[in-house]
């Protein structure tokens, strides 16, 4: 496609560089921020050079912080002894919705996946297991809400395996028809699995 | 929804008051740029201030243009005599891709759309009534291609009654089925106005 001017075909570019985003939804982002006033467009983009650059990262459970240790960490009315394993911040988000887990987490950041090339040593599983050796059977629990895939299935079964030495109980949330579901429309590798699991 | 830092909530914010993208995309595209390089988000961020704040339009068609004069209407190889009016610049693009229209362009800009408040002085009507009228007769004929909605057979109207002065003479782009359409999927008004306008 030819575009009318070098400055609108870059920021087309870059704009499409986003997942999800392609070429023709770009240039709609791209004369739309062209409407707007000059100062939305520099807060808009001042916000994402501002979150790439400063954004910390927890130095105990690796989620993103405003300062070196998150407001969960640090919360005194936490429970210490439940550590809960996700694999990104929005899995704390949705877990944090709930109202439903007063434990701490551990944010992985990201699964194990070899065809992308990321191996054990990308994650924070070294730190996790550092993090429950350190407090000397402090920890009671681990619980892995970790995505039900292949991916997040072989994650599983290897901080399991490294966790398995210190001692821990290492927990797996629970897998079945969701609330609401019905049977019809439920897969039968989740229906079968929730018969073969059932309570 | 709660967020583990205010950099992060408030990327979140300014992106999600992009036009189609709520606060969960937002937040999925924040977290995406967490990942990439310092020099991609910076070369993003860039890109938009620059669209915005260097951006300059054609002072004859009012296209967006990297200069005073777009390449358009500086061309000689085009028909001097002919200017086809459009809504914005995603128009133009779409009629330079069918390699159909050798003539000018004149972009309004908008439509008229009382509703949300835009009049015709919002748009570059005057400019075009005074463009055609400042050739003395070399601009034969003005070829509306604004959309198929009230406000472009609005804005359609307003104009062919500002041209009728002048003596040019004002065309329509052809209303009708699609090439490649089903008849019996075709909106009954689309459908009978092209029996009513048969060629």
């Amino acid at each position: 496609m030819e575009y009318p001017s070098k400055l609108i075909e870059n920021a087309v570019d870059e704009i499409s560089k986003l997942p999800g985003i392609g070429k023709k939804t770009a240039l709609r982002l791209a004369l739309h921020l062209l409407k707007q006033e000059k100062g939305d467009v520099r807060a808009l983009s001042n916000a994402l050079v501002d979150l790439r650059e400063n954004t910390q990262y927890c130095t105990s459970c690796f989620n993103i912080s405003d300062s070196d240790t998150c407001a969960i960490c640090t919360s005194h009315k936490r429970d210490n002894s439940v550590i809960c394993v996700v694999e990104d911040t929005r899995d704390v988000m949705a877990i944090e919705n709930t109202s439903q887990f007063f434990g701490l987490y551990h944010v992985l950041g990201g699964v194990i996946m070899p065809i992308e090339g990321i191996g054990p040593s990308d994650l924070t599983i070294e730190a996790l297991v550092k993090r429950v050796a350190d407090t000397n059977g402090e920890v009671k629990e681990i619980i892995l809400a970790l995505p039900a895939t292949m991916e997040g299935d072989t994650t599983a079964f290897y901080i399991t395996k490294k966790l398995k030495e210190l001692g821990v109980k290492v927990t797996s949330i629970a897998r079945g028809v969701p609330v609401g579901g019905e049977l019809e429309y439920t897969d039968e590798i989740t229906l079968g699995r929730s018969i073969m699991n059932r309570q």
